[in-house]
C-alpha cells in the first residue's frame, strides 16, 4: 500500500488538536515479513542516497525525533538508520544540559552538533525540549538562568515560549539557505499505549535497567504535554522544515513512515557526484598517465 | 576456515619489517557469496554485541584505523558497522589539523571525540598521524609550533618520536584503564595494488572526483611511511591496546579480519545488562502495581 506522506505534515500555522490525531494507521503491509522486507528496501536505498548526499558534499541532514517516553524514538534510529553507513550518519541524544551547557543561550549545545555538509545528523531529543519539558515544568525554566525581563518575573510571561519559537524558526531558516535540510518527527503514542510498553519494560530481565520511578511520574503532566506539542508544532512546521506527526502505536508502522518520509525528501534534493570540467579531466589525464607508466 | 587471529598482532617492541609481513592472505572462503554471508553473520552478532556494550554501560570501544591512502579503510568501516545502531557508533575522521587545533598538543583534538561509555568510536585516521605523516614530512612538524627543545633546533631531535609514542602509550594505558578497549588496525597495502586502486579511481567518472594530484604525490615518500610506520607499530602495540597488521590487497578478507578481530575483542569483554539488585526489584514491583492499576 501507497503511504501518502502529506497527511502526516503538520503546515505552518496549523491548529493542531492531538487528541483528533490517530495514533494508529490502517495497516501497510500484510504481514510482518513484508513489514522487515519493505524497510530493508528502504535501508538500502537511503544507503545509496547518504553515499550521494556525501559525493554532493554541499547538503547536509537532520533528522529531529521528539516524542513522549516509549514512543519508539530509539528503535525508529536503530532500524531507519542501521545499515547505512556509520561515517555518513551521527546520532546525538540530548539528557539534561549539564551546569556548563546552561550558561549558554537554549540553542548553544545542539548547535555545537549539528551534522556537516554530506552527513545525515540525527538528534534524539533537541533543543525542542525547550518549549516541551521545559515548558511543563516551569521550575525548570527557572534554574535556566534566563533573564528576568523574558521570565515575566515567575516564568509566567507567555511570550516566553514564542520567543523561543521564533528563535528555532530563525535558526532553522538559518541552517536551510546554507544548506542543511531539516525534518522533524513527532512520535505520536497514547497514554494507553504507552502504559503497556512500560510494562513490558518492567517485566524483562534484560530491558528492566533503564527503566525508572521519574518515568511514571511523567504520565501525570500527559495532557500539559500534549498541549506544549500541539502549540509547538503548529508554530515551528515551516515549509523547509516540516514537523511530521507519526502515528506511533504500532512500531512497524511508524518506522516504515518515518523511512519514506527520509526517502522523498532525500530523492527531492537532486543529489549528484560533482562533475569534472575541462581542466579537472586534463588533470586526471596527467595523473593516470603517470600513474600508468 | 577459521581465521588465526594472532598471526597479525603485533606484540610489544616485536621488530617488524613490512616486506616480510604479506599484504595477501590465502583465500578465507570458497567464493564472493560465502564471503558476503560470513560478513553478514559477524555485523549481525555485531550489532547484538554493541547493545550489550550499551545497556552494560561500563566500557566503551575505540577502533583506530591507519593505513597508505586506497588501502580500504573508509570500505571497511562501512561494510563492518554498517548494520551496527548509528546510535551506537560514532565515526570520526581527521584530516588536517586546523590553526585553532595547532594551538593545543597534539593529542588534544581527537581526545574531544573519543567515544563514551557503551559506544564504540572509530577514528578513520587519528593522533597516529603526528608520528607518521608529520614524522615524513619535517615541514609540517616545523609548523606545529613545537617547543625547540624537542625539536632539537629543525626537527632533527630522534627523541621526539620516542616522546610522542611515550604520551601516547600513557594515553591509551590511562583509557584502558578507565574502560576504554582500543583496537587498532593497520591495513596493509601493496603500493602496487595503490597503482591500481588509484587508475580504477580516476577511470570511474562517479569516484574520480575524490582523486587528487596529491595522492600520487606521496608514493614517492612509500619507504619512508613503511619505516615510520614499522617504529610506530613497534613502539606503540600493547597487550592492552594491541595493533594488528591486516594484509589489505583483498578487500573481503581485510573487512571479514578485521570484524572477526572486533568480535573477538568485545566477546572478551564480558558484557552483561545490569542486573536488578532486591531493592531495586522491589522498586520495579511498586511501579508495577501503580500501572497495572
Amino acid at each position: 500500500m501507497k503511504i501518502e506522506l502529506e497527511q502526516f505534515r503538520v503546515l505552518p500555522g496549523e491548529t493542531i488538536d492531538l487528541i483528533q490525531r490517530s495514533t494508529t494507521v490502517l495497516p501497510l503491509c500484510k504481514s510482518d515479513k513484508h513489514y522487515a522486507e519493505r524497510l530493508q528496501r528502504h535501508v538500502n536505498h537511503l544507503s545509496t542516497l547518504q553515499q550521494l548526499l556525501y559525493a554532493d558534499n554541499r547538503h547536509a541532514v537532520l533528522l529531529i525525533f521528539q516524542a513522549m517516553d516509549a514512543a519508539g524514538k530509539d528503535g525508529a534510529i536503530k532500524h531507519v538508520m542501521s545499515g547505512v553507513n556509520p561515517q555518513g550518519c551521527q546520532v546525538f541524544s540530548f539528557k539534561h544540559p549539564s551546569d556548563a551547557e546552561l550558561q549558554h543561550d537554549f540553542l548553544w549545545r545542539t548547535t555545537r552538533d549539528l551534522p556537516e555538509r554530506g552527513r545525515i545528523g540525527i538528534f534524539n531529543r533537541s533543543y525542542y525540549e525547550e518549549v516541551l519539558i521545559v515548558r511543563v515544568h516551569r521550575n525548570i525554566l527557572l534554574s535556566e538562568g534566563v533573564p528576568s525581563p523574558l521570565l515575566g518575573g515567575n516564568g509566567t510571561n507567555p511570550d516566553i515560549w514564542k520567543g523561543r519559537y521564533r528563535s528555532i524558526v530563525d535558526l532553522e531558516d538559518h541552517l536551510h539557505a546554507n544548506g542543511t535540510r531539516i525534518i522533524k518527527f513527532f512520535l505520536h503514542l497514547s497514554k494507553e499505549e504507552q502504559r503497556k510498553r512500560f510494562l513490558e519494560r518492567i517485566d524483562d530481565p534484560n530491558k528492566n535497567w533503564k527503566f525508572s520511578a521519574a518515568d511514571i511520574a511523567e504520565r501525570k503532566f500527559w495532557p500539559k504535554y500534549m498541549k506544549a506539542y500541539e502549540q509547538c508544532l503548529s508554530a515551528t512546521s515551516t515549509l523547509n522544515s516540516p514537523w511530521y506527526i507519526v502515528p506511533a502505536d504500532e512500531k512497524n508502522s511508524s518506522r516504515l513512515i518515518v523511512s519514506e518520509i527520509v526517502l522523498h525528501t532525500l530523492e527531492s534534493m537532486n543529489l549528484a557526484p560533482p562533475k569534472a570540467n575541462v581542466a579537472r579531466l586534463r588533470e586526471l589525464k596527467a595523473i593516470r598517465a603517470q600513474l600508468a607508466r
